[in-house]
């Protein structure tokens, strides 16, 4: 790997506010200590890792390592940071430190992580980070931010692309992420995590990602009659001259609402004259919100109308959007609707048209709508997505594991909370019908476990519960991914991410990904 | 106002993800629509508002105003925005619609707000937006972006506030934010709502803000015996030759467990090791993690000898940390230790020492440990600060309430839902003790409320909620921040907005801020 590679992810904007001074003051402090206590030259060795998987689930999408190899590209203090620390630590600091942090690199930091997008589980290490005691633990705070929400994200993500099967997901959620990049990143693993596309902008000239959007209550609400129309012509799709489009409109308005018996009075001129306007900008991508005034009584009427109007012209409408009411119930009226005219103006494109929802939308509505039964194709997803209302952090942290070569332990009256001591790997034992049976943590220096041998696997804290498992496959999760100052793998674009989220999701039993009491995915050691 | 004070505010690093393109795409293709069908010059005002307080309260504090104003000083679509635009809008979009973007100002845009740090009530108007309608559309989710998490973490912070009475409050949350701006804006908006201060090294570079940290369980377990300390030896304050210290500390380790009769077995050595580096490299600054072993027989004994041997030699120990254990618990026991120190060997300045709890600490938490009893100085609060985890989002809308001098609503069946059309102004009327009695919305052609003047003021919603009232004193809450392309009044800095965060509550009525079951604070209308 050459420079080239870094260059090109550095220049792939990262938000510029990840840098060095990202972190937590203890960390600087911490480095003081080390450096004027003789530690300046020890070696340490720290694991990545969560203690339980979010959202009441058996299983973690791991996420935000590309960011985290960004960082470590571009570490390095400026000089206005050395100015700042100088004020803000003891006078009684030596000079010679703020020079030593100065020209601190991440040179000789070796960093192994598991591939992003990859299903991990609690306690085992995402990121393994080897090197100098004091540049390691200054790396702790950014790198937990950059994982800890990624990968929250990414699996928030993929429980609601579990729950949505293949309707199709789009993130809406922007207006109330946590703050402008809370809504970037919101986007990004969102995307990875199994969604179609977003509706934020930057995030998909950034990355690439499909972008979605029609139009907003207030577009309808512009507009109160239809005489304000100023434009209510339009070219067929086939060419020619302009013709008048709103009386062709409101002609199949007239024709719809006396089939459904529905008075005429019923509709929303306002509404219409809003439709009429955006399908004359917008012929070919026609999708109309349809719930500001009476779905219903005017929506449904309005947005059918314009849409036969479409079609006489060539066009093909797309669909509509409800963002209120009874969901399944709303979406299965306009289901009919659509059907009834499909059947009886014969407009059999009429069947297909494209519903969406998306009103305050969880992992539990779309569960309890699949089982009321709905005809909803697609979901836009804000709030409860972009924030993980369910579970808003991930608890990532950051353990030294060994010194020196010594294995570390941090004691804790709470058994969950005891770091499991030493350089470790994880291994991924597969069972004959290509699911995962096990994963397995042990040191570095034993034997890794073998193909078609029989493997002891034991509790990490429970002597007592073991088991034989013998593996028709073996998979070791940690790759060396940074090493001497360098990027040393091929990264995966954002599309192959998202692939791996897939395959491994895949190799994952039901019962594991399930939403209601999951069967918890079994993690074990060879040693303690 | 000159164009020096944008530049300052422009300078000032906004992140630079907060763009025009950080945005949804249908407020782009609404412009499109809005410019194809002649509603071009049309001019709108819309209010941002939000419809419940978060966190089961009865209050919210506004801000992100500021970064608001930032944004729209560097309004402009860049080429490669455009560029981008084109890629993905219809081939059929006008190329003219394109160049229109490009050229798009909000020089035509008039906002009104909120001072920053001022109470707010649900859907009273934050900000009142006017001038074209599509640019003022545009706007919409870029601003509520701006808005909405900065509101929900200063009202968070001024909960936790509130909860903690006269104790220190620090936030430690940066590892578990949603993003590294998640992570900076919790920092700020924390200090703005009332915070002492933050472990976020890059919020104190940019915000001025105290920042604070000591040593992680890390540091502490990095050491595992005595021979391992380099450096053994200290100056004393007043200047002069180096002495031992460790050798210092151990004989007062000795003293302290013969008296508390511990055998010294208890202690950990490692522990001990951690705590004098630290003391060496931070004499005045000494302030120690006690639980990574046992709070009770090792880390206050360890503790106390640093501390000790510190007085000593002329220093002054700060204090310790506990994050994990029965805190009330600990916390009594460690001042009870630190009292009967100070009183069995003279040294009074130990009765005061600092103690800083700071595991998952929520403000349900702080107002338990109050009712138990507990003598913690000071919490440095995480996780549920930063994700505001108990809500995680506040639902602020920006709707669409004039057009061309018409009032717009829109209906739902929600009442709740329902938009209050029209240009409005709000007031808050005060009664004779200085409280807050009620706010009032009005079309900015009626009359203002006058003091002294009996007022009726209507249920927004419900006609027969009905009453009158007389203020003494009446505020306007909207003030004109932006007009003609520049900000047209002087911005406060961060410490001002902190001083109306606590000035704007104290008006409140403690009832109205109480943790359970709140009253509602009225606000009311004059018309409908």
């Amino acid at each position: 790997m050459n420079n080239i590679v870094e260059d090109e992810y550095v220049g792939k904007g990262q938000n510029g506010i990840v840098q060095p001074l990202l972190t937590d003051l203890y960390q600087i402090t911490m480095a003081y200590a080390y450096w004027k206590s003789g530690k300046r030259n020890a070696t340490a060795v720290f694991d990545l890792y969560f203690r339980k998987n979010p959202f009441h689930g058996e299983f973690t999408i791991f996420a935000g390592l590309e960011e985290c190899l960004k960082f470590l590209c571009k570490f390095h203090y400026s000089d206005s940071d050395i100015q700042y620390l100088r004020k803000i630590l003891p006078t009684s600091t030596e000079d010679e430190f703020f020079r030593y942090l100065q020209s601190l690199t991440v040179e000789d930091v070796t960093l192994y992580s598991v591939p992003e997008g990859t299903v991990v589980f609690p306690r085992e290490p995402l990121l393994r980070v080897e090197g100098p005691l004091i540049i390691v633990q200054i790396l702790e705070t950014t790198l937990l931010n950059l994982i800890n929400y990624a990968s929250l994200m990414s699996t928030n993500a993929a429980r609601f692309r579990l729950a949505a099967g293949q309707l199709k997901l789009y993130e809406f959620g922007l207006r109330r992420a946590q703050g402008p990049d809370g809504g970037l990143s919101a986007s990004k693993y969102s995307y990875i995590g199994g969604f179609d596309g977003t509706s934020n902008v930057l995030a998909g000239k950034l990355y690439n990602i499909p972008v979605k959007g029609t139009h907003a209550h207030s577009y309808v609400t512009s507009y109160c009659c239809l005489p304000e129309l100023v434009l209510t012509q339009l070219s067929p799709k086939s060419g020619g001259e302009k013709r008048e489009f709103l009386q062709h409109a409101m002609k199949w308005r007239e024709q719809l609402m006396s089939f459904f018996q529905v008075p005429t009075s019923q509709a929303n001129d306002g509404e219409l004259a809003a439709f009429v306007s955006f399908a004359i900008a917008f012929p070919d991508g026609f999708m109309a919100l349809v719930d500001t005034y009476d779905v219903v009584k005017s929506g449904l009427f309005n947005f059918c109308s314009v849409g036969l109007a479409l079609l006489d012209f060539g066009y093909t409408p797309i669909g509509i959007r409800l963002d209120s009411g009874d969901l399944a119930y709303l979406s299965n009226i306009a289901r009919s609707c659509f059907k009834k005219i499909a059947d009886n103006f014969k407009v059999p494109s009429f069947e297909k048209l494209l519903i969406m929802a998306s009103n305050d939308i969880n992992e539990e509505t779309i569960l309890s709508l699949n089982e009321q039964g709905h005809s909803i194709d697609a979901f836009g997803i804000g709030t409860h997505l972009v924030t993980c209302q369910k579970q808003p952090a991930l608890g990532g942290v950051f353990k030294m594991v060994e010194i020196d070569g010594q294995p570390r332990i941090k004691l804790s009256h709470d058994v969950e909370k005891v770091t499991i001591p030493g350089r470790k790997e994880t291994f991924r034992l597969y069972g004959g019908e290509g699911y995962a049976l096990i994963d397995i943590l042990q040191r570095t220096v034993e034997e890794p476990p073998q193909e078609n041998h029989r493997v002891l696997c034991r509790h990490p804290f429970q002597e007592s519960k073991r088991a034989y498992v013998t593996p028709v496959k073996v998979e070791k999760l940690l790759t060396l991914y940074w090493s001497k100052g360098k990027i040393c793998q091929k990264l995966p674009n954002m599309q192959e991410i998202r692939e791996r989220v897939k395959s491994s999701l895949r190799i994952l039993r039901s019962d594991i990904k399930r939403s209601l009491n999951p069967t918890p995915y079994k993690v074990s050691c060879l040693w303690i």
